[in-house]
């Protein structure tokens, strides 16, 4: 999507810095932190929001939920543990229309998580 | 797992209030919730946490979402938005020790994500 944030981190049009990327997820940090440890994972092609996640598309997800697991034990947070938070639409907080979810980590959570 | 709390509402042995099932999937409506909407989405298969996800496994990832997009249209909160968010370990805030999703719509949702 040319107008779109994510796709140009992605393909380099915008730099990031890139914490992990494999053929189907990218990863990055989040320029305005909210955690020790705050990263962006992306499927690399464009979905809008969870609004599109279909039996088509959805091993996207699957293939990000297995990067989390993997940059967790990357930066050395997936033993006291972290949260993923993904918003969908205005009311979720969305603010960039490509799926995406934070992981954050290096500190407590409260609940309700916003 | 036979001391697993979702194991158990999964299997009927405790009482939930279902709003979706398929093979891989159930949801139900959390006891406490903190949203208007606020509902649970498991995997049936005993995943201990989001640091458990691999490749093996990740197909049931792939259908929480799926079930979550679907959830969202079925409750009516597809278009204003919501939230999904997962808790990993102890500073995450995971307090049953079976993969779980939390769906949270019906209101406006603060940053950070607790």
């Amino acid at each position: 999507m040319a107008d779109c944030l994510f796709c140009k981190i992605i393909n380099g049009e915008v730099p990031s810095t890139k914490v992990f990327e494999n053929e189907l997820v990218y990863a990055f940090r989040d320029i305005e932190p909210q955690a020790p440890e705050h990263i962006v994972i992306v499927p690399k092609k464009h979905i809008a929001s969870t609004n599109d996640i279909t039996a088509e598309n959805s091993g996207y997800v699957a293939a990000i939920f297995e990067a989390a697991a993997q940059i967790a034990k990357q930066l050395g947070i997936d033993g006291d543990g972290y949260r993923i938070v993904n918003n969908c639409g205005k009311l979720g907080g969305q603010t960039v229309g490509h799926l995406h979810f934070h992981l954050m980590g290096g500190r407590s959570f409260g609940w309700p998580a916003g």
